[in-house]
């Protein structure tokens, strides 16, 4: 008897259990549930929706369902200035400890000093100097580890977090959505492709050979025990931004995108060009108009039109007139962050 | 009665055919079906098992399975010369056509006159301005339809069929094994990347973005009717030959292969590349000793070993002292071609 009585408790206990698990899975089953409902929601869902439908017009077969994603300000923060360059001002002081005779040459003097104000108005060349001398000269496999270990401890100055906490969950939303609908999702960035490889996986589920970035050459060469190495040359192969998206887009992944996201300026050939594919096509925008959660810039805030990197009124003109769908940070997104 | 004999009959037929199925499915256990057993099979066998072992020191994780394999010589035919420069010679006609002009300009004239032991003798710096001539200048949509259009018509002079059915059977089976053991297969070639790209899906069933070749650069600008284009550039971004192959795969892929094969001088440094990293290594070489079923060349043939391109003694001496296994497809291949 109290056997069987036992055995009835688990029964209960377990179909207890079994509902808590239903109603969790019916919880999930809005893969977009940290988005508002509106138009780019809509877009996203039908697009979906349309593309995985084999009874569809607008089917588009597993092997063809590539999505591109640029990365900074389109899948995590930009602001205030990209994380990369972050890491090359950081890394200096590292540099200079191995060849102290850079303390005393400018820029890295001016680095060196600390004087935040003075940092910021140094010019695209002297940038240029940095980001070279703390981008090439190791082999990737040191480079990887440089970095690794830069974001172990590395912290973003406003919410105190490691930078790879700073992903907006709504975008993490729409990798995995398009993931489970059999979409290889990649990131393109105007940023270092190695640079972006060491977190992409674990930040994002994408594996480095689905990053397109700013890419320079390697040289082979054999290190002191014999064995070969791949030095990082200080000499650039694809710029990747602007007309540089689609041209790095077809170096790497040799395929027309049927969906790309991006934020700005250097994202817009890449969003005309996936466009420009016939078929289902999805083209969207995150335009960061949300001030209190996260940062506000582009034409609501009234930039000026030519600032390059940024999300300007024309674009946004050029996004209307395409049939590209603006996602406003403000209204389309419940939360931002996933901590949040 | 007569119902009830049916169903028996049935049921002894559906045996039979069942038994026919397994002994078909038993049949097809081995994967490499068109090995002779030895050394070369059971490297790729116990590496495969190792490395997909949960319990083997020397397990993979499937993120990281990666094999590249060189094309010409390795996965298909590359004598007597490679199908990328008689496309090269053959499309000559079709751009004199459009330019007249081109007829009375060397190279483009030798080419025109038909004389194969002249054409033969063209310099590099020669054959180099047909092959810019050809494979840029158009855009990327245009070359792929004209590469396409000339594959369905040309023939292979030897066997005089496609020359995508001159792909080698044995090494179809190791890339099918392979993918079966969850790796992502590449093509590494020193061919050009957009030319393999046209037909690498159907014939070996590997996709465009796992193609990495010779690449030049491409061009984003918008046609005639305002649609955005790119434009094929006589610009060499990556000369994937020898030690640009290991470049290339960090550009393309960005992770260290655990399996490379290839043929020849031009893939010595992505095997040694591949070798040089920790746990499970496979490097393996064809060795073309068969001048029945195909050819023979190499040091076995008493070739020079300063020859560029193809197996040298001094190639075959760095395979032994580097334990990279040498396929011998005289003695290691059951047969050489799928319609054999």
């Amino acid at each position: 008897m109290k056997f069987s009585k036992d055995i009835a408790r688990r029964t209960v206990l377990a179909a207890s259990v079994f509902g808590l698990f239903a109603g969790a899975a019916q919880a999930q089953t809005d893969p977009l549930a940290s988005w508002n409902d509106g138009a780019a929601k809509q877009a996203i869902v039908s697009f979906v929706k349309d593309t995985t439908d084999t009874a569809s017009p607008r089917f588009v077969p597993p092997a063809e369902r590539i999505a591109t994603f640029d990365q900074d300000g389109t899948l995590w923060v930009e602001k205030p200035i990209y994380t990369q360059v972050t890491y090359c001002l950081e890394r200096v002081p590292v540099l200079v400890k191995e060849k102290p005779g850079l303390a005393e040459v400018e820029p890295f003097k001016t680095v060196m000093s600390g004087n935040r104000e003075v940092i910021a108005r140094l010019s695209m060349e002297d940038l240029e100097k940095v980001l070279a001398a703390t981008l090439s000269g190791m082999t990737v496999d040191e480079f990887k580890a440089e970095v690794a270990q830069w974001f172990d401890k590395a912290r973003d100055p406003r919410w105190k977090r490691p930078y790879t906490e700073l992903t907006y969950k709504p975008m993490q939303e729409v990798l995995q959505y398009l993931r489970a609908s059999n979409f290889k999702t990649y990131i393109v960035t105007g940023g270092g492709q190695d640079f972006v490889r060491v977190y992409a996986e674990k930040t994002y589920g994408i594996p480095p050979e689905q990053v397109v970035g700013t890419a320079g050459g390697t040289r082979y060469e054999y290190g002191k025990d014999g064995r070969p190495v791949l030095i990082k040359e200080p000499k650039l192969l694809l710029n990747d931004n602007f007309g540089g998206k689609p041209e790095g887009i077809h170096l790497m992944i040799g395929r027309r995108p049927v969906a790309a996201f991006g934020n700005s300026t250097g994202d817009r050939e890449m969003l005309e060009y996936t466009k420009a594919g016939t078929g289902a096509r999805l083209g969207m925008l995150v335009l960061h108009d949300d001030a209190k959660r996260e940062y506000a810039y582009g034409p609501a805030q009234g930039l000026p039109d030519s600032r390059v990197g940024t999300f300007t009124q024309q674009l946004y003109d050029e996004a209307k007139k395409g049939g590209w769908t603006v996602i406003s940070m403000k209204n389309d997104w419940k939360r931002v962050f996933g901590w949040e």
